[in-house]
């Protein structure tokens, strides 16, 4: 599977330096990436691209090769597998589209594929998707241009993806919100590698804390499910399922030729095999942006802080939607608490800092509540930053409180351009930012998930 | 009402040019603002603030003065309404806390003032409130400063809020998300002026077409069914109720001093009088944006249209499971379809015009469904911008070609920072754009119970 990740050698079949061709592309995106192993391009049409030797075919080239890139039209696809066949190359990222999800015709050359892969001991990624992307080694087979899609930075989430759009955006995301990217893998069609494959590949892989897996089917049932078990009692692993209702089954089939089945039954799988399941793009990010940034708590009971009371009573409806407990202080807290603070903050559950609020009261309130008293086992904090008592400041005393805590935290700030500089800073410091008050319900919600899953695999262990 | 937000004269009570100071930054940012209205700042201290003649007291203004701004502590609140009940000025807007929402002697205090209100004949608006924003008279008593908090552009969404910081937020929003805003008025304690007074006047303001209401309890229950009832008939509310599980309703009390009451009666209350609830800040904010930009579609029949397949497959599923229909075309509008594209564009419901579609796909896809045939109500369009087909010219193409249709649209996208360029200049167009699939699916939802509403409201009054 590694070869997949790391080629030592890799034939990029049918690249040119004309704009807008996949196989250039890709080829250029290696060269800007810093990809460190030897790259073939593959024309007959051309001496050198973009500086590179050219060969007019595979068997042209007097090296070995490890992977062979494909990104030419469906039907041309089965005759560069026989001549890899012939230099017994034995992987294969198939990019080209236009087969299963094409009706019979499509199916048929599929299979022709399939089996010569077989034949010849061949592993293949895809038909009709977009390969791989390895944040480590810089490979990747992506044939979108980094200018338009930002590199998220290296990092500790790996994500599974049938579909090529939802896998570049998540790259994109994942960017945006400061969240750090180890592999990923697109496999569209999926002949042959899917995610019974790929997942103990993640399992053994040291780049990868957290699985994000976008399904609109399985490959193998039974073999998923204890794929999935054995991961997931080392990693959390978080599942989109899509194409749930019937809208949704028709629309899959016509994307990748995704049989969706039946909802139920991958419910059910994911409770077994200890996969978090997301319902929406949004939990689907911010669940993984939670479990690679924080540790999940060692119980429900939240302790929420903030300066903006009304959003204080909002995190606290949703956690109590969310299977959370929002518990009152104890008297002694209280009391305490009360001590260190203006009579007219609020000290309860809840703390309410009010609009007069200053940095240092954060770090006041969650020192009292999460370090010196074990009442709460995570914090959902709420800094609003208008009011002028908050500064830029706020976050180193966020984010050293809790750390010294060892208990996690989610923040939700609301507001603009301000707040989006306070987020940026916060996640460069692994807390985990949620622009409103449900997602950061939801997101701690996932976080103790992760704890419950622990807990039930060490008891069945026992 | 109409003195809370166009005031021919104002005093603002305790003005100083410290920094810090509540009246001060009041002040200010009327100043900053351009509010045209007479200003006088009242303090014994000073003979001039920020460059305007500051009198002593109320008492010794020599003109006319229409309302009263007081930012002072507490306890000395009362005796400015005793010295405007003498000069008669009937309007005061209370932004000072410390009254119910602390307690016994809070809420003796808030009854003194009250009933001093009553003899006078002086309306009031908080206390423990940050008052009003108006955008086209530039009248504002926040005492926030406009450097962290963004000045959103004119428009018709107004907003009533129980929470300061919540109102803040979502001015802070608006201006992100391109959104207009006419007025926002946040009343805290709300001892005179609530809901039920402001709604007939929102009713009947030019400037407002859509009204969103934060609120933790109504102030009083049938006066407040009744206006709602009356302005939901002219223009669509959106309310979101917070305080609704054990630990939100605790939460509340704390925080204005409301008794949150019990949820299942405001729902039944909302029901009745034609409000469009909301269940978390994200569903509020993108069901009042699509209300603002969009009008609602004659019918539940949704088109989708992206160059993303797996974001298709889950607007889809969301589409289902907010009772929004995605039929197939008919035979004949598929063969339409079929004869303008490539033969590996999918032309079914969602159309996937593939990574390979340029902008001109979408109008050919959109013509032929929402003008040149009667089988969809409205679109959710999700261009991915990642592909090089796609340029900023999609959005005069599908801003052009739905305007022409005069079918509803949403857009979703989502990606990093040339995808938001693309976002910003939709929504100059009014067309709102969601960062995810299922809020896309629920903003159009919105915007069709909208319509269900105004349905029923027309057989009533039959």
């Amino acid at each position: 599977m590694e070869t997949f990740f790391n080629p030592l050698s890799v034939a990029i079949v049918g690249a040119t330096e004309k704009p807008g061709s996949l196989p250039g592309i890709i080829l250029k995106n290696l060269l800007s990436m810093g990809f460190k192993g030897k790259m073939y391009p593959v024309n007959p049409k051309y001496v050198t691209v973009f500086g590179l030797n050219c060969f007019p075919s595979i068997l042209d080239i007097p090296d070995e090769i490890a992977l062979t890139v494909i990104a030419i039209p469906a039907p041309l696809v089965l005759n560069v597998l026989l001549q890899q066949a012939r230099k017994r190359i034995h992987h294969a990222i198939i990019i080209s589209a236009g087969f299963r999800e094409k009706g019979a015709e499509g199916i048929e050359m599929e299979e022709r594929i399939r089996r010569v892969a077989i034949e010849n001991d061949i592993r293949i990624l895809g038909p009709n998707c977009l390969g791989v992307f390895d944040n480590y080694t810089n490979f990747t087979t992506s044939f979108l241009s980094w200018e338009r899609v930002s590199l998220p930075k290296k990092g500790s989430l790996s994500i599974l993806s049938q579909s090529g759009a939802f896998a570049i955006a998540l790259l994109d995301l994942a960017a945006q919100e400061g969240l750090g990217i180890a592999k990923m893998i697109n496999y569209g069609n999926r002949i042959d590698v899917g995610e019974s494959a790929l997942l103990p590949f993640l399992r053994d892989d040291v780049h990868t804390k957290v699985v994000a897996i976008y399904m609109e089917s399985v490959d193998y049932g039974r073999r998923f499910i204890e794929a999935a078990k054995s991961c997931s009692k080392k990693k959390p692993i978080v599942a989109l399922k899509v194409g749930r209702g019937a809208a949704g089954i028709a629309a899959a089939k016509s994307h990748t030729g995704a049989i969706a089945g039946n909802y139920a039954i991958y419910k059910a799988a994911f409770l077994k095999s200890g996969i978090i399941e997301a319902h929406g793009l949004e939990e689907f990010i911010d669940g993984v942006k939670a479990l690679s940034m924080q540790n999940p708590p060692m119980g429900n009971r939240i302790l929420i802080v903030t300066n903006g009371g009304g959003f204080g009573v909002i995190v606290a409806d949703h956690c109590s939607e969310n299977g959370l407990e929002v518990p009152p202080p104890s008297p002694q807290l209280k009391e305490k608490l009360g001590s260190k603070f203006s009579t007219f903050y609020v000290v309860n559950n809840p703390v309410d800092l009010t609009g007069s609020a200053c940095d240092r009261d954060y770090h006041i309130a969650l020192n009292a509540c999460m370090i010196e008293s074990d009442e709460y086992d995570a914090a959902i904090i709420i800094p609003i930053m208008a009011p002028q008592g908050m500064s830029e400041k706020i976050v180193d005393l966020i984010a050293e409180t809790m750390k010294r805590s060892g208990k996690p935290a989610v923040i939700c700030t609301v507001g603009g351009a301000f707040t989006m500089k306070i987020k940026r800073l916060f996640e460069e410091r692994e807390f985990p930012v949620y622009p409103s008050p449900e997602r950061s319900a939801r997101a701690m919600s996932m976080l103790l998930k992760r704890r419950v899953l622990q807990e039930s695999a060490e008891r069945s262990a026992i």
